[in-house]
């Protein structure tokens, strides 16, 4: 037993709990073993077990001989089961030590000291705050608060006068803290015999075991408890009420006293009041419990315990709830099966705006949500009512706990328009959750805001395959693109104003600015220490550098013309693609061309969907190369100090934020890299919260962005090579339209009316289609072993003879399964179907493989996904490409996977190029890295890093009332 | 009365509420009026007034002769009490109906239609949901989960079968709403006997009214209640308890169940159980009262009421409570008195560093600081544990409340190091809160992420006067700078994007485009129909355009030269100070020369802190000008068509943050416009939000940036003109560091030691300080007639002479009270003084006036401020500054007030001359607007709106450790 004092008092200072406070010697004699007793075992009306000898103790003439311990009784049987519960909790979790804390006002008395003997002979660690006599309810409110919020209290035992134990104070309690029942919460439990939250009085049951042992079978007895209010009195009634026993509770005042005194079998006195009650009033006989500890003896009465036997009693039972609210507290901490409670749909024909489908349903507020999904209340961070940020904390709590299966949504080669691949996984988790009463999760990327006011409009899915508050999913959600731009910029503003530092200042200068003198000392700081040692000097002290080691030192000597770090905004501004900046006078003439990208494109966002740890994050934000010093070496984010400022920005952007869709389930919102330039895929530690949370049975849905030769081939390569997890089922999203144009229909184009090829109906042209780029996308995901569903995303202008024709061609492909999917018309009911076949499909047993070894050349690497996924004859590096290759490899960064940045309009390079092209070699341009990240990008054509507006963007339309503060024009 | 009914069943459509369902006639005979009754009213046994006849009726025999609304019987009673509460409540809240839900499985029954024609009695509405028979337990959570949420439900009526009443199904009930008291909360406060938040279970207070009205005084018999569990015979058990008779529970099965039957002088019949019961157990003359509705009678039995009396009773006290429940919400709603809970300080000496100070303390939960300052939970948008977002609504909801003082804290013209205002301010509100027990808020501006990683660190306070915690107030807080930055860029991409589409599109393609055909027809959107009204074309129908009509509405023929508007980065990024943007060959060379403020410097800030409500915000959003037309006319953000969308992106940075200092006191941090180009206070809003919260005698303290010749006369002619609020106490804050360079000390500058000067007591140097710039500050103040306490900020170096020669001083010059502060080493306990004399100041009468008349033309604006504010003779205008301001002057702007730009470093425009110059003239090098935030800016001299990095920035020093997340160098 360990027991900390901590002493409350004007200007006193605090001693924390940890401290051993030693000096409590265990006299109580050792106790024979006794079975388990339930919480609320008194309904049986026998404590169970063994004869309960009467053992009538009359106080007034101290014939009393001990405290309660001896053999058969019930505190011997209370404190063994306590003990046997200790025992076998620190067997199974033996880094979690049960501890009551007690907050007491003024000096120990006899009372607190039984209790802190009984604590430790369970071995229950103890917490006495020691409040002045004169506390105020402040400090006692004070103090509860503490202890409410601290994780090694399970137990708080408010040794106070009665009058200090307000409303204020019993509300402040937590009631699963509460181990002497006293709120208000727990005694309405307790009323309604539900101790499945609560906890019995101690008192109560003590007082109980004293009435079963003085005169068992209590059946039909008359009990009578005088002078009692409040918890306490009323637990007991209960308890006497369920041993069958009539219970009557009096006022000392009471008329009919004098005549229930006679009726009464026992008499349990609970409060002091009018004592001049004449013993003739007692009947012989009758047993009679004192629990008032100030209250006098009752002359010449019979009492059937001493007030010790009582209080030890009752020690014990209150250890005993200590103990189980501890073990209950790690049962809170296991893994909860789900209680999602759906909402209901009702779609509309025809079917409404996005804005207004989403405004039509009421989210559930997240916290109830989360609860519902079994996160715990400490795991969550709202940010309103609709979002909140999940901590990783989580990942530790279920580390144990199996993952549930793993679905990629990946959609063939795409029109201009898209495909619905968000709508699919939406779609298909409200049916997982929703109708078939399967967990699941999806996981999604954030949505750029530079789209939703741009050409794209939102990406919340649509129809009713929706998450909601879309308006909340498309803006700001919980700031983690506004952290990563934040973070971006100042490094960019870190290697410009750098550049200046250095070309303006000598060695000696530049050190003594670094290195500064403070309070006539030179330190290093750690980030520092960090280049030092990168840069091969083992040294410390900054006075015993030499000029020339101080001159590496100072000068990154960055090559203007190396650096790859763009500035980034979340906006579609064309004119920030190419920029000259430093033409202000303060920058002397420093200029330099540069430009700004899509927020989403940085390369912090893509560290953000790959990090698994914030460990992790901050290592990878460290090892950023921004450029090249004029001696060729990468010059990275930690040698411009700024890595750790970095991590700062994003410390709350690593963890997810959790949505719902229409239907009520939950939706992990995080990152979403640029699918071009990086590996457009949301991120590792969403899946990996989520595949914690639905448990071994459940589905976590998350979705590649573009086609699947892009989107999915990354998430194999790139993303499940990080993060260890190996998918269950591929879904591949087609639809009737794009499977026309594969097989030779004209070309569709976004703002031009669609020609009649796509609206009639055209059962050649989907074959076509069918068995170019649908059967090639199959092949492509059984090259990495997972079984394809192939999810057919109907139009309301797609023939049912159409349909079928799909998907019995997919299955002929090889698809597992192939089925319509009507989710953006009906919700999950629509995909019940696709829901059912995943189901199926993630059932048969995996056989996962990468594509490519990990330690093949670079070239080869970029081969092999020409060759195999994109099905060219060969790659054609330029001449730039080899370099970056060979330089590559020189700097030790052969070793990372490879992201191709490539058209998604074709499988190959040229978008024009439908159905499955072959017979071409893919040209690579040149060879780019992000070594944060991971990844090295060969660059297969041009790609747009930063989007433009049109003459008319979404903006146009996009207002708010300011009464109703309702959104208009969001899509 | 308004009754709805709601019918839920699978895929049937739901009825709203609101849609008025007639048929209920008023069938009940009128009443006489009655004394109102308290709730607990059965604690007096007696339900007060009139004698109780015995109306004892054999129901067996058919004797009954009515539904209880016989003369004097307690069912009157209560019918009379609750319609004079309805009428009182409809005299005093006329737009409020008190409303009874009531949620119901099956078909209606007896019992329920009497609760309906009740409800109609008395006025009240009713909600009626109607779920099938066989509803689960989801569904019925579902509904009440809505009924909770929904604020016009009072009291909510769970009209279901006892199997149905689940601990889920109560544990959903929002305690406020269980005008039964059956949840586990109201039980266990009934208990207590606490029924100032509960409410009593109907049922129990209908029977005890009929035992009163059968057998009064009830006092010493003994009632006994059968076949009862759960919530009513809990509360029953408990009301006749205090009317003083004796109460038994008991089972049917129960073996002493004649013996007690014998004994009653009343049997309770509460359940139906074995009622095999021979009549001769029950005494001759005992009252019987059935409450199960599906009970048969008893044989022979004596029954006291009919069942309907019963029923009429006890849907009689369901109203009332309903009733109660809408005053108690309207209660709710009322402006409460504070129940702050400050936090403990112990400053340690020596001070140590603000983030180990600010991580010692731990803040208290957000949503708990929120309700102790008297927040509505509905008004809070929790971001994370430590902050909150909170509504405007509450301005509605206190409008009738009076407003606090307002004290506004303004400094001395400062050395570069800062003279402390933000620790004045934050100490002051510790003080008066949390020492003087005076309710206070402070408001602050959110520091810019730019100088938190650049020079100056944060901005949160410092030592022992600071919000914590520290490094939430310095980083992204609730992201309200991300959002300015994201709206000020979406208008420069917008104007970038245009011009381009101007440039190489025709007349037509322009109109074609931002006038689509949807679907064959072309439509203006709302944003577009406001420009044309703007161009004076009072057409909706675009076809009726004339092509010249076209020309004019789709060009805004942008002067690329005229364009002021900036794009913005929270980045110190020097860099971008001067850029040149559209180099990319996509923007067909339309390259032109711009530049990057930091985010703060947007004119969108300044907007967010002189907003008062979302419309106001909207309508300064659209009116913002972006730059002139070649026609010279001004082109707004709506002209672009974008300000629906700015408004989007603010609608959440509208709402102030709540965090709270060291000593748990609240804070608004909201908008931080910059002090130079803009008016350097933080928001209108968070003022008068905290006016209304503190109350009649409490204080908002704010701050003004730079010193008072700048902040201040800011605050008064800028701020307090939009707001409409009037100051009652300035605090003026000084060092005698700084007071010493106004007398004549040698040069201060950051980085470099302190001259010895400023070391050594030099009272000399004090009184030159305290004789020039001191005094003129306060007769600045006092242009405004507003009375000043100057506030010494307390160095370690200070002598005891030096500071009384200070106050001493001070006083002399005019200030109500002169006093030294120690909150940076003490904290609130250090202001103590200071919190003294301000609350004296603040109940002197005030005499605020403005400086100057609005209708002044703007130079003679401009005058007045220089010669009666910094002491110029007279000003001098640039032939710029000239044009400039007859240009306003014709587009109608010349009723704006002046925002002058001038370095804070001396009251002229000569950085180097201190203490208070005379003998110079002020030259106005330019003058610009911003139209949108609403003041003309005058520069004098060059403005930095881009600070730069130093070459070894804070962020070496930032880091956070990856397992405790405790973020390390941030100051």
């Amino acid at each position: 037993m360990k027991l900390s004092v901590i002493r409350r008092a004007c200007g006193s200072l605090r001693i924390h709990p940890g401290s051993r406070v030693s000096g409590l010697s265990h006299r109580c004699p050792p106790v024979a073993p006794a079975g388990r007793r339930s919480t609320l075992r008194a309904a049986s009306g026998s404590t169970g077990g063994g004869t309960s000898p009467k053992v009538a103790v009359n106080f007034g003439k101290k014939s009393w001989r001990g405290d309660g311990f001896e053999s058969n009784s019930p505190l011997k049987e209370v404190v063994q089961s306590t003990k046997e519960a200790m025992v076998a909790l620190q067997r199974s979790h033996p880094s979690i030590q049960p501890l009551l804390a007690i907050i007491q006002a003024g000096e120990d008395d006899s009372l607190l000291e039984i209790n802190k003997k009984m604590a430790g002979k369970i071995g229950l660690n103890v917490t006495q705050i020691c409040l002045a006599e004169e506390c105020s309810e402040d400090e006692i409110v004070e103090e509860l608060l503490k202890l409410n919020e601290d994780p090694r209290v399970h137990g708080v035992y408010l040794h106070l006068p009665q009058a200090s134990l307000t409303s204020r104070v019993l509300d402040t309690l937590k009631p699963e803290k509460d181990i002497d029942g006293i709120t208000d919460l727990n005694v309405g439990r307790l009323a309604r015999g539900d101790l499945s939250k609560g906890f019995l009085s101690p008192t109560a049951s003590a007082v109980l075991d004293l009435l079963v042992k003085h005169d068992a079978p209590l059946e039909g007895k008359n009990a009578l408890l005088v002078g009692g209010e409040g918890p306490v009195a009323l637990a007991l009634q209960c308890l006497i009420e369920k041993s069958g026993m009539v219970a009557v509770k009096i006022n000392w005042s009471s008329t009919s006293l004098q005549r229930q005194l006679m009726q009464a079998d026992a008499v349990v006195l609970l409060g002091t009041g009018n004592m001049d009650v004449p013993s003739t009033w007692f009947r012989p006989g009758t047993a009679i419990i004192r629990c008032e500890p100030n209250m006098e003896p009752v002359e010449h009465a019979t009492e059937i315990s001493s007030k010790f036997e009582l209080w030890y009693l009752t020690a014990a039972y209150r250890t005993q709830n200590v103990v189980h609210s501890c073990c209950r507290w790690i049962q809170e901490k296991q893994y909860r099966p789900w209680l999602l409670r759906s909402l209901k749909l009702q779609p509309l024909t025809p079917v409404p705006s996005d804005i207004e489908i989403s405004r039509a349903q009421i989210p559930k507020p997240v916290n109830q949500l989360a609860e519902e999904v079994g996160l715990l209340p400490e795991e969550l961070e709202a940010y309103g009512r609709n979002k909140a940020k999940v901590r990783l904390s989580l990942l530790d709590r279920l580390h144990t706990q199996p993952d549930g299966k793993y679905v990629l949504v990946a959609g063939i080669t795409p029109t201009p328009l898209g495909e619905g691949k968000s709508t699919v996984t939406i779609g298909l988790v409200q049916a997982l959750s929703a109708h078939l009463k399967l967990n699941s999760f999806a996981c999604l990327r954030q949505p750029s805001q530079g789209p939703t006011f741009g050409v794209k409009g939102g990406a919340a899915g649509g129809g009713y395959a929706q998450v909601i508050p879309m308006e909340e999913f498309n803006l700001h959600l919980t700031g983690d693109i506004h952290a990563i731009t934040a973070a971006n910029n100042l490094v960019a503003a870190a290697i410009d104003a750098r550049m200046l530092h250095e070309a303006t200042q000598s060695d000696k200068a530049l050190f003594n600015r670094l290195v500064p003198s403070v309070n006539g000392v030179r330190r290093f700081s750690p980030i520092q220490i960090s280049r030092l040692r990168r840069l091969g000097f083992n040294k410390t002290d900054p006075a015993s550098l030499t000029p020339q080691e101080v001159s590496t030192f100072v000068r990154l000597d960055l090559d203007p013309s190396t650096i790859t770090w763009q500035r980034v905004v979340d906006t579609n501004d064309r004119f920030l693609r190419k920029i000259t900046v430093g033409q202000a006078s303060t920058e002397k003439g420093q200029i330099r061309e540069t430009g700004f990208d899509i927020a989403v494109a940085s390369e912090i966002m893509a560290i953000l969907a790959l990090a698994d740890s914030l460990e992790d994050m901050r290592n990878r934000l460290a090892r950023m190369v921004v450029g090249t010093s004029r001696a060729g070496q990468p010059v990275t984010t930690e040698d411009l100090g700024v890595s750790g400022a970095l991590t700062v920005l994003m410390k709350d952007a690593i963890k997810p934020t959790l949505m719902q869709t229409l239907e009520g389930t939950p939706v992990f919102v995080h990152a979403g890299p640029f699918a071009n330039i990086a590996h457009g895929n949301s991120s590792v530690l969403a899946d990996k919260l989520a595949l914690k949370l639905v448990g071994r049975d459940g589905f976590v849905v998350t979705e590649a962005g573009f086609g699947a030769d892009i989107g999915m081939e990354k998430f194999f390569n790139i993303k499940c090579r990080a993060s260890g997890l190996r998918p269950n089922v591929v879904v591949l999203v087609a639809t009737v339209r794009a499977l026309k144009m594969h097989g030779g229909g004209p070309n569709v184009s976004a703002g031009a009316p669609l020609p009649k090829e796509y609206i009639d109906e055209n059962l050649s042209l989907v074959a076509g289609g069918c068995h170019s780029n649908l059967r090639k996308q199959i092949q492509i995901a059984h090259l990495f072993g997972v079984p394809v569903v192939v999810a057919l995303n109907v139009f309301k202008t797609d023939t049912q003879a159409e349909i079928e024709h799909v998907c019995q061609i997919a299955k002929e492909c090889g698809a597992s399964d192939a089925v319509p999917c009507h989710h953006w018309a009906q919700g999950g009911r629509g995909s019940l179907e696709l829901a059912q076949a995943v189901n199926e499909a993630a059932n048969r047993p995996g056989n996962f493989q990468f594509l490519y070894d990990i330690e093949m050349p670079i070239a080869e690497k970029i081969r092999t996904i020409a060759q195999k996924v994109y099905g060219a004859d060969d790659i054609e590096l330029s001449p730039t490409a080899k370099d970056k290759i060979d330089y590559y490899n020189q700097q030790g960064y052969g070793l990372l996977p490879i992201c191709m940045a490539k058209t998604h309009l074709s499988l190959s390079h040229m978008p024009d190029k439908k159905g499955a092209p072959t017979g071409f070699v893919l040209p690579i341009r040149d060879v780019r890295a992000s070594i944060g990240a991971g990844f090295i990008y060969p660059l297969v054509g041009t790609m747009s890093t930063m989007p433009g507006l049109p003459t008319r963007p979404c903006f146009y339309d996009i207002d708010l009332d300011p009464v109703t503060e309702e959104i208009t024009g969001l899509f």
